[in-house]
């Protein structure tokens, strides 16, 4: 990176406010690309210039039209390229000598096409950036803004008739047709957009770049986006930490989890998709919700419109029937909502209200009574609102044609409600969806799905803790010997890319970060053996030391519980044959003399380079949990103390770590402590493609870890 | 059981098709439970007689109103109970002494408040038990069918106004309230009930019998129901063979996923509510199809009512985004559902009339051209369907207000279509309901939600495949030795329930029925474990046993490796001082002599019993699989060899058993051969409470298995 993220969003304010903008080919067919624009930017009140260009036409729409850009009399901020493909370079070079600042370019037929195109799209890309001009495109719908009807887009050419909340989402796409349908169906919920980006194929801008802005944009309060790949990964980590900053919650549906979505994705905008393991770590990392459907996506926005975030994910349900309760129990639990014990007094003052067959309990059952008492919905709710458990209340009711009683009592119960209320509202479609829409109008979060309105409100509440969190000022980061860097250069540095470094030398850059090594010495004769066996005490274990012999037991390079002076004068002699009659020309470095440890719970720790991320850490237990279960969690670097902790609770083989069977915990802190000094090791030496520390063996609880073996490849 | 479950469907017909009913308790008020049914069944031409009995009416709706019972003039085949709690057993004997064949009962204030109103339940089940009658409830809502306008309930007044697909649903509820809401919303989306029961309290009748009941009535194709628990296993189990054997499909809601709801179910009803595990077996192994959501629920009524069942999983999607093409990529491959390849000359053809910009690789994105090309979106459907790599297609398209070019085409579409085909319509709420319910009036799937709609698809796909392998003549199944029950016998019976037998006697009782054990010999003198070991062949090992010592290892009673008769002597004389000192009063059987094993997979084959299902096989992989990560798999017996099959392939741990890191594959075969043996045996000992083989050493391909450690528990 040469410019920082914000200095290269200040450079995007004449793409979203420009004061002028030219429309090269433009026409004034309102059902062309070319013509939207000029038809919208006129009806919609733009208040800056507009300069139609087309040698064709001498006016359009009124407006003089001009022959070629550099006719345009005034200065042009924003110029919306909608010219055939093997014209836009062209076009492009006149807006560089016109000094236009900012280009939207709708045209297709660049890299989604194939190699040619992929050319074509450099050369423009390369022509922006010497004329230092930002480009939204090619091959996209382009921008619209709210506040200042920038219509420069050639999918939403009206302004949003009813708006319930106005400057209000960020949206980014990365498919248009898609992003247009999702604005519309967004917008049709009384939702208001700030700013609506279609990416295209990000020549010059790229989805990191509208994340950023709309994180810093004073208009926009929740971002939203459609992802399909990351290009740059780490501008997308800076332009998340931005919106953690301004708590702006960013809601990405992010495609290609599978394979099969993945390739078409990729064929889509040949975007470099990356890994999904690390996609998943980076949202965890930055508190970023992953939206798995548009509905989970409305109701997000909906809680979010209310204001109301979960404080905790701490729920009661408060259902009309005993098997809707339990039904939305399941569901709370499915997606780790916990349906909390109302507290005695909570549930007495139920009791005095509710019918004697009605339940007091989570879920609350208030029964049919809830036609023939008036009021008894308000009432119950109120009581299990203010219960101190209870941060966030589900109620399911039924709609009934022609009775707004029921809709009357939650709309007082959600006004003044300062916590989470979420109401599900049964019944015939069109009456339930007339409540619902009823509700919505008055920010009170309702829809007919439990399934996806529970999922939604968990990842708020996660979201909410998050950031909560982070908020904490961050302890636990391990001291990291100052010399520690230069230590490790002396080893890592100097080296062709694609280096082994053997285990040994791989241990003194581990020693380097302060994290526990066998203790060892490596021995070139039977004699340095011996020494070195005796400082450290017998047992020892012997192993063969090369950067060309990788897998040592193979090589019969290993002998372990070697017990006395004979013995380890033997094993030398015997080691070095083997590795010689192993690989003829191999690079002998001498044996390694080792500690032998004593049995402990073996976990791996090491560093993996993701191509769209860079290091990332990894750890996880070993044998069948890596082997058949690839259960190993990971995080792109720098890990937190936090990250390391949610680390180790997300592999699936946690409860090994806390004890089997009556054997005493692991020592975690210290699993935990190595995490961080391997997330820091990689942030000193991106060159470093892999490390495995593997195996690290823990020790119970106060007897810390020691790395038994370990490998480093650099790239 | 007495009586097969055929014979108590038969005495339900008086429920379901009486000639007369009485309703006791009656009133005209048509807000009251009382005088719901009074109302509906004489204003929705129910054609039977209709007697109305109340001691405070002479006449009620011009009907002749009877003081009591027995002043009624006819016969009377069905009773409806609606007076309180404490007057329901005398209305009940009045119903036995006038020859009534059926009760509903309304009346709530029994098992769901307390034991003394269980109490009262249970004299209600044992008087009519008595009298022959068969009852539906207490604490229900009643029974609505639709052919005999069968209003007799107090949640259904009135015969739904709109059927498009008559004969359709039966459903069954364990909730009222919830089950009355979702009858509402099913009968809004126009598919007809052939009956809807509210099962209450089930007293008599249980949710089996209407199962049952429903499987064998012509005018029902496909069941529902709301399910918190079931009382009598083998009585559903039952019920869901004769779905089976009618076809028809069995669309569960089962509530209590989670301890949370369990609970509140089980306090909802009283029910006993069953390990969730299980449940899932029994769904499995029956083809029950289990429903998450109302959402997903109607999504399968409407393809079941289209007509095409998905002949597999095999789906083609078009979409009018490639965005969009993405997203629903993803949601297929993450419910199971394969995105296949179309064939070279299905893409020919797509790309034929597609603009370039388009892809007729699957996910098909046939882009905003379905805007400007009349008839390209059924063109392109047409194609896809024909492709014979292809059984699912899922179209995803914009609603547009008045616009109905695409509706008009996938109606042809759907109406030509010989495979499955769902139509995803997106766009403004109002418009694309619209479209979905014009879709729906032809009898084609159509939906919103992407998410809900490929998981029905793919429950539909994977019911298809398991009815159509049920259809299959089933091979496999192990020869068990003629004299094995009678050998087992001669160990397992005449012992008190609670029995524990050694690791000697359970190994006997596997080799009845021919699963291999180790060769092994109990000696109660140091000269036979001598004779015995020379006998296996050295080395031995060597272990205690008595019944009375569950942890031999604990207690100094084994020893491995034992390899001369001196030493076999000593350690027969170690063995049995140990087990004396370990436990003084402690009855020694003597010490197994057995034969080592080689090193094998470390397998646990054992039976478990339900509370409700009664015997269930469970197969696991042993250590961390089974400690960590509770992976075992369960069926209820008898288990089939498709069963067992499916019981090896859902384990987490299933790698292991195909060969780990070049290691030879282990031998399945003969693992599957064991599981379908202990089916046997807890077919033919349900008095076995518990069997353990752990560990079953599983060797190489063709080398077999074998119980090295064996344990049952009678009960």
């Amino acid at each position: 990176m040469n410019k920082s993220l914000e200095q290269e969003i200040s450079s995007m304010l004449p793409l979203f406010q420009p004061e002028s903008i030219a429309i090269i080919g433009a026409s004034s067919n309102p059902a062309k690309p070319s013509g939207q624009p000029l038809v919208a930017l006129t009806s919609c009140g733009f208040k800056g210039q507009v300069y139609p260009v087309n040698p064709k036409y001498k006016t359009l729409l009124d407006l003089p039209c001009y022959p070629s850009l550099r006719d345009v009399p005034g200065k042009v901020d924003l110029a919306i390229i909608a010219v055939p493909a093997k014209l836009t370079l062209p076009a492009l070079h006149d807006c560089a000598t016109k000094g236009v600042k900012s280009v939207i370019i709708f045209t297709s037929g660049f890299a989604e096409v194939g190699p040619e195109g992929a050319r074509l799209q450099q050369e423009i890309a390369f022509a922006a950036k010497e004329a230092g001009m930002r480009i939204c495109g090619p091959n996209c719908m382009g921008i619209f803004s709210a506040r200042n009807a920038l219509m420069a887009n050639f999918a939403i050419t009206e302004l949003p008739e009813r708006v319930l909340v106005p400057d209000f989402l960020g949206f980014i796409s990365q498919s248009g047709g898609f992003g247009a349908a999702i604005y519309e169906m967004i917008k049709d919920r009384g939702f208001g957009f700030s700013h609506f980006v279609s990416t295209g194929n990000e020549a010059d801008l790229e989805f990191s770049h509208y994340l950023g802005y709309m994180a810093l944009d004073p208009h926009t309060k929740v971002i939203g986006g459609y992802l399909e790949g990351v290009k740059d990964g780490q501008k997308f980590l800076q332009a998340a930490d931005l919106a953690l900053q301004h708590k702006k919650p960013v809601l990405l549906l992010k495609a290609g989890r599978y394979p099969v979505a993945a390739r078409a994705a990729a064929s889509h905008t040949g975007a470099m998709v990356g890994s999904e393991k690390v996609y998943n770590a980076v949202f965890k990392q930055k508190g970023i919700i992953r939206v798995e459907s548009l509905e989970e996506f409305q109701v997000m926005l909906a809680v979010l419109a209310g204001g109301n975030l979960p404080r905790s994910n701490r729920t009661a349900i408060l259902a009309t029937s005993g098997g809707s309760g339990v039904m939305l129990a399941d569901k709370c639990a499915h997606y780790g909502l916990e349906v909390v014990h109302l507290q005695e007094q909570t549930r007495a003052q139920l009791d005095d209200i509710l019918p004697e067959f009605a339940s007091s309990a989570n879920p609350v059952d208030i029964t049919s009574a809830i036609m023939t008492q008036p009021g008894l919905l308000e009432q119950c709710a109120e009581i299990v609102i203010n219960d101190p458990n209870v941060d966030i209340l589900i109620t399911a009711f039924w709609a009934v044609h022609g009775d707004r009683s029921n809709l009357e009592q939650m709309i007082r119960v959600g006004k003044r409600a300062q916590k989470t209320v979420l109401n599900l509202v049964w019944g015939p479609e069109q009456v339930s969806r007339e409540v619902i829409n009823l509700l919505n109008e008055h920010l009170i979060p309702a829809a007919r799905e439990a399934d996806f309105s529970i999922k939604a409100l968990s990842a708020l509440a996660k979201y909410r803790q998050f950031t909560e969190t982070r908020q904490q000022v961050p302890t636990g980061l391990p001291a990291i010997p100052p010399d520690a860097k230069q230590r490790a250069s002396s080893i890592l540095l100097g080296k062709p890319p694609g280096t082994s470094f053997s285990e040994y030398s791989a241990k003194q850059v581990l020693r380097a970060y302060g994290i526990p090594t066998t203790r060892e010495s490596l021995a070139s004769s039977p004699d340095e053996a011996v020494q070195a066996a005796e400082a450290i005490g017998y047992p020892v274990a012997m192993k063969i030391m090369s950067p060309d012999i990788l897998h040592k037991t193979e090589a019969g390079g290993v002998i372990l519980n070697v017990t006395s002076a004979g013995e380890v004068r033997e094993c030398f002699d015997r080691i070095m044959a083997n590795a010689r009659a192993y690989k003829q020309d191999a690079r002998l470095e001498g044996v390694l003399v080792q500690e032998m440890l004593p049995a402990g719970t073996e976990v791996i720790v090491g560093i993996n380079r993701d191509p769209v991320f860079g290091s990332t850490v990894v750890a996880g237990l070993g044998g069948i949990f890596v082997e058949v279960l690839q259960d190993v969690a990971l995080r792109v670097v720098p890990v937190s103390p936090a990250d390391a902790a949610a680390m180790l609770e997300e592999l699936r083989g946690a409860k090994v770590l806390k004890g089997l069977r009556g054997q005493p915990p692991a020592d975690t802190k210290a699993v935990l402590d190595i995490i961080l000094r391997v997330s820091r090791l990689a942030q000193d030496f991106p060159q470093i493609a892999e490390l495995d520390i593997n195996p690290l063996l823990v020790f119970p609880e106060g007897g810390g870890a020691c790395a038994a073996d370990a490998l480093i490849i650099t790239g």
